[in-house]
């Protein structure tokens, strides 16, 4: 950390805030082209039925409608990683979210009201919508190729070590079962979609896709359409967290329209729509057995999950594949297995959700370290020290642990909440813990896991970096604007970031596994050299110095050492442009990290460096209600950098909200396939005015792969609070909450049950 | 020319048409952005006045008005090369297009109202609209600063040889006046700004502008807004032809009404408002002496001209740099004198407009060459070609003639109008020519004549092309796709080309001077054989070749002389992207022509290479009406190598029906400064039912400067086609018309003169 930084570790506020908060922006659903109709979906009103016939020639018929389409007269286009899902279904509807038909109308009302006009018969079908009865023999069948009701690909077991022998070398094991219910992201802006064909065939698709690359490519295979001609535009979008990392039926079905209509077509979701057919966090059962010896020394971790996926098989059924590397690297464990069974039931089917996977393994994780500490009689932080990760490990899995401030994490956090002062203590307060490791360098799930950046720099010394990646809100933009005007030594507002389309930007995996920070930005920084490199070149040759004895700073080029006398770096671009042998600058970075694809045993380094924190929350249980107020949150990450120490501060109090969330309000009812809270009254997100007071602990370890030391940090913030605050309701009032959220209710049940006892 | 050439010399339908002729493209009119306000501007009652006051509060009171603004509470911004024209007026107005006041409102029918509710009190000056009157002593003066009515920074004089001593040395010598009228541009799609204020303060200008990065840096001089902050975005305009080169009032208007108001506003004009505000081409008085030897050989050029700048100064009062050059250069003349003043007056200021002065100076040399073979008893044909310029010539102005097809070009057209037959026959039919020279290889009038692109390759082997350059409807996307594909071997459907974002895209100078083919065609290879070179440098790695062995075509690589064994491309792509020390394919090219500025004296080769054409045409007169109609038009234009035959033939059939319009219908009426005809029923632009069939020639001299051996000719097909008619009218009834167009009352009154006589 010894070079001096000027734009890196500045407090820049984010760039698209000003246009965010005074409603200037210009989002997906402000958008209208010419000629553009509205797509409206006819969706199932059954969660298990066979469809016996469906009557569109009265929606037809309506005025103003340009299009009716079903199953019946497309082609069959079956979509999502296991090509489980038909995008317009026929033969049968397997969760009430299902898609019969669409409409493209001048108007949304006149495509409501014919989805009103459209008449589908139905033959009812028992269903299935508790995943263990599902995967039960005789349960009812969902997918005629899973007649156990089982998606075989995700199938999945991991070993390290011995854990039977683990378990027998252990002085304490505890076995528990723990279960996390339907949460979903709830966006600000809905899904959106506009689809337009050239009149020779070029599809255009704005979206609110969180990886255009690959949605492309998506698009591609699903439609039978070349790639080439095929181009993505992200809009700018109302939040996505892992929402937007799949395509689902509404976006080929909006496409298909527009095929049939030749006229650019918009589907953009109600409020209702978006709590029953955007994808969830998937609800599992999980009996975890963990064992120690009497030291503290933890010996033995075994986990056995079964997910809920719903009918049909989004990214969210490859979530075991994250869960699996908390489970087997979250401290050190030498005996470690892992088996999951992902189930088909006719719910709404769930996808990646911000952590995707890891806010329940490290829930299931946690809370039983939090009840092992108590069965050894162990401090829970102290328990925690002992194990905790340390830079230099290879993990049993072959994840390569760089630098890692877990321990630091943990002694920070628990500080903040004064630890050792509160736990433990008479009264209804208590003080609860949890940590977590998480991907920070990548996560190669594909071929590459790179980014291209261009930089541009013009005659005014305006600067351009285009990136492959994508920015959701997140706010990448400014983090990435900070590392190019650092590397080129320029103020940040003349820096301008351009994503995502994909006719212009290079390349880009996407933005999921908290990457964009770590990967985008090495490929950021390295353009900015290249550009840097141009301009110092010429310099040299024009001042007659070798280019290693220039440098550019605050828009100057000097001697090294020397910055009183200096020249306009803008000056010099002109001068370079402005010769006969000239040359504008345009430059180039590719970054690839030097990370592996995992073997058939699941083991390999698939991320560049990894990323650590711990939080620690007080709260305060009111015995007569249930009602748990969590009083503070400190929540200490180690971000290996704080490139942007305002926008980490961000992503940590977005993050310990959605994970408050999790642990005390949020969960979607889902009866019978049947959400029954579709909307913001019944579905308690945390409000501002909920949040309690949270202390952001930024550990930085300057890690040496990292851009200026940057690690990514955004998933990870939601992932331990939820176990921290039931384990501080456990230091509260001594009841064990095993299933999230934490309601008044079911504090009140385990209250009495414990008086019972 | 023995290379073998896949998608060069193609006849590719312009990549954008099928969406224009469906009515599918997105002009900038049909642009909509939310909170969207609509701006009007009022006028100028008279042509020469004093404003004593401007009462703007009833326009301010009506319901919807957003902003009325007027001189007195905007800061004083003057436009244009020479800084004599404010925006908004202030004290006096100089014409009746000037711009008084300007409001922004919900819709235009409420700024409309507003505009009629502005109360303006005026003292009428006498003005004058003669620019022969103009700059006479006593006349009334319209600029303070110029007294004498005379644009003094374009008061210019030329000469090479000595003018009196060729004339002495001459046969015979002939002296004219000419006289050339207004005429406009009549652009489909009418001028048009949209602009909008980000809350930072960036300035992002939807624009139709020809020259988007010389327009970032005239806003940022004119607004005092630095250059960093501005973002031009070129949209899809409906012609240009020279009228969007400049900087116009209701741009900066546009954009403090958008300052004023914090939201976008728009404004585009009326059809009536383009005609009395959109610039025009100058009209010129003439006075032309020539002489040569009885042989026929040329001796001297002496050419005298005052042009009318109406009150302001945009780019037309520049067009005699370009006048000069055909005067100079257009035939091989020994001794050329030039002399031209430019005159304020109070009608419309004139502006660039196709051939930028090319088409007046074309016209009173070639209706001179006509007479002059008249005098000396020649053929005008075999006078031409006596004299006509030839490979390898260096004009007095220092014009590098390197390939010249003008032989070639006079000797087709006069075949394609079988001249030999027809011409010096009775009756009333006749044939006449005239040819032209005009820059084909840029033209250096700024420091930079240069062009950026980047090509970008993706996994599916879809290419960008990324350029600075500017297609406004003139094909240049299509011409640069068939670059790159013919460069990297891949079908020109693979290929899109991006222009123009001033973000985005490498710098340019702008689409004038018949330039885009050559010099972004130039960059466009150079960048397309990198990524080549990226590509095949990955195969010879992969298949263990030399690069020099290896070759792509049609979306394959092989071994050079070996294409029955290969391997696709994009698959070549993807495995250079897939590897761990692998890449993406992004490349770029920069071109800067070696020309050279010119000289205090005038002197420099400006342009690397020069365009020819001879246009021959067939007309009949009727004697009762005097209505002349054409039979037929031969154009014969080196264009060095059609990239794009069916483009070119485009481009001549364009450029044909304005010159065919100048000859003989269009005339752009002003009485005191007042625009009588703003109309299309009283403006007569010839429509397709008017236009005589065309017989396009191209001339291939594959010029070793241009891509693939092409040379500029968009501008020269609108050049020698007006005076090759009055040439022809000669020859069919033996009068001269000596002022355009060539109405039927003008031949009537000429046929009643020749009889008197």
């Amino acid at each position: 950390m010894s070079e001096e930084l000027f734009y890196v570790g500045r407090r820049v506020p984010k760039l698209d805030a000003p246009a965010k908060v005074t409603g200037q922006v210009v989002y997906g659903h402000d958008m209208k082209l010419p000629r553009m109709l509205h797509g409206k979906i006819l969706r199932s009103k059954h969660a298990h039925a066979r469809i016996l016939n469906i009557d569109t020639s009265r929606a037809k018929a309506l005025p103003g409608v340009k299009a009716v389409i079903t199953a019946e007269d497309t082609p069959e286009i079956r979509i999502g990683w296991a090509r489980d899902h038909p995008v317009l279904k026929s033969g049968k509807v397997r969760s009430i979210r299902d898609e019969i038909a669409a409409v493209a109308a001048v108007d949304e009302y006149t495509a409501q009201e014919a989805l009103e006009l459209i008449k589908v018969e139905y033959e009812e079908l028992p269903g299935v919508f508790d995943p263990e009865e599902a995967i039960k023999p005789g349960a009812p069948i969902i997918h005629e190729e899973a007649p156990n009701n089982i998606q075989e690909k995700m199938r999945q077991s991991y070993f390290h070590g011995d854990v039977h022998q683990g378990f027998v070398e252990s002085d304490v094991v505890i076995e528990d079962r723990l279960r996390l219910p339907f949460v979903t992201h709830c966006c600000m802006g809905t899904c959106f979609c506009l689809a337009s064909f050239s009149p020779s065939g070029d599809l255009t698709v704005w979206s609110s896709t969180q990886m255009p690359f690959l949605y492309q490519r998506d698009l591609s295979m699903a439609l039978g359409i070349p790639a080439t001609k095929i181009r993505v535009i992200k809009v700018t979008m109302g939040g996505a967290f892992g929402s937007k990392l799949d395509m689902y039926p509404f976006e080929p079905i909006c496409i298909l329209l527009a095929q049939k209509t030749g006229c650019p077509v918009r589907i953009t979701f109600t409020r209702e729509e978006e709590f029953i057919a955007s994808p969830t966090r998937q609800p599992v059962i999980c009996d975890i057995k963990s064992g120690a010896k009497k030291d503290g020394t933890l010996m033995a971790r075994q986990v056995s999950m079964i997910l809920d996926n719903g009918a049909y098989s989004s990214w969210g059924a490859t979530t075991p594949l994250v869960m699996m590397q908390s489970i087997s690297s979250l401290y050190r464990v030498p005996n470690v297995k892992y088996d999951v069974v992902v189930a088909y039931t006719n719910n709404l089917y769930s996808g990646a959700m911000r952590g995707y996977g890891n806010p329940q393994a490290t829930f299931v994780i946690e809370c039983h370290m939090d009840m092992l500490a108590h069965e050894l009689g162990m401090d829970p932080m102290q328990f925690r020290l002992k194990n905790a990760n340390q830079p230099g490990d290879v993990t049993g899995q072959g994840v390569k642990i760089t630098t890692c401030g877990l321990t630091e994490c943990i002694e920070r956090a628990a500080d903040s909440v004064a630890w050792v002062e509160k736990r433990a203590k008479p009264g209804n307060r208590g003080v609860g813990m949890a940590a977590m490791i998480h991907v920070g360098g990548g996560a190669r799930i594909y071929p590459s896991d790179g980014c291209g950046s261009t930089v541009k720099v013009d005659d005014y010394g305006k600067v351009t970096l285009v990136t492959g990646s994508t920015d959701m809100g997140q706010g990448s933009e400014t983090v990435l604007a900070q590392i190019v005007a650092e590397e080129l030594g320029v103020p940040v507002e003349n820096v301008t970031v351009i994503n995502t389309d994909t006719d212009i930007t290079p390349w880009d995996v996407g933005a999921h596994a908290s990457r964009t920070t770590f990967i985008a930005g090495n490929s950021a920084r390295l353009a900015a050299a290249d550009a840097k490199g141009q301009i110092l070149e010429a310099a040299a040759q024009n001042i007659g110095e070798d280019v290693e004895d220039l440098d550019m700073k605050d828009g100057k080029i000097f001697r090294k050492g020397e910055p009183e006398e200096w020249i306009p770096f803008a000056k010099m671009v002109r001068s370079k442009h402005f010769r006969p042998d000239g040359d504008v600058i345009l430059a180039k970075g590719w970054y690839e990290p030097p990370t592996e694809r995992q073997d058939k045993e699941f083991r390999g380094n698939i991320s560049a460096t990894y990323g650590f924190a711990a939080q620690a929350v007080e709260v305060e249980v009111d015995t007569e209600t249930g009602e748990v107020t969590v009083l503070k949150i400190a929540a200490a990450h180690d971000v290996g950098r704080a490139i942007n120490p305002m926008a980490v501060e961000g992503q940590i109090h977005g993050g310990v909200s959605m994970g408050l969330g999790y642990g005390l309000y949020e969960e979607l009812v889902v009866q019978e396939g049947e959400v029954l809270n579709p909307n913001f009254a019944d579905y308690a997100l945390p409000t501002a005015l909920d949040m309690p007071p949270i202390e952001s602990i930024i550990i930085e370890t300057d890690d040496p792969a990292g851009p200026f030391g940057a690690k990514g940090m955004a998933e990870p913030a939601c992932i331990p609070t939820a176990p921290a605050i039931v384990n501080a309701v456990y230091d509260a009032v001594g009841v064990r909450i095993r299933d999230l959220p934490i309601t008044p209710e079911k504090v009140l049940n385990a209250l009495k049950e414990k008086e019972a006892r």
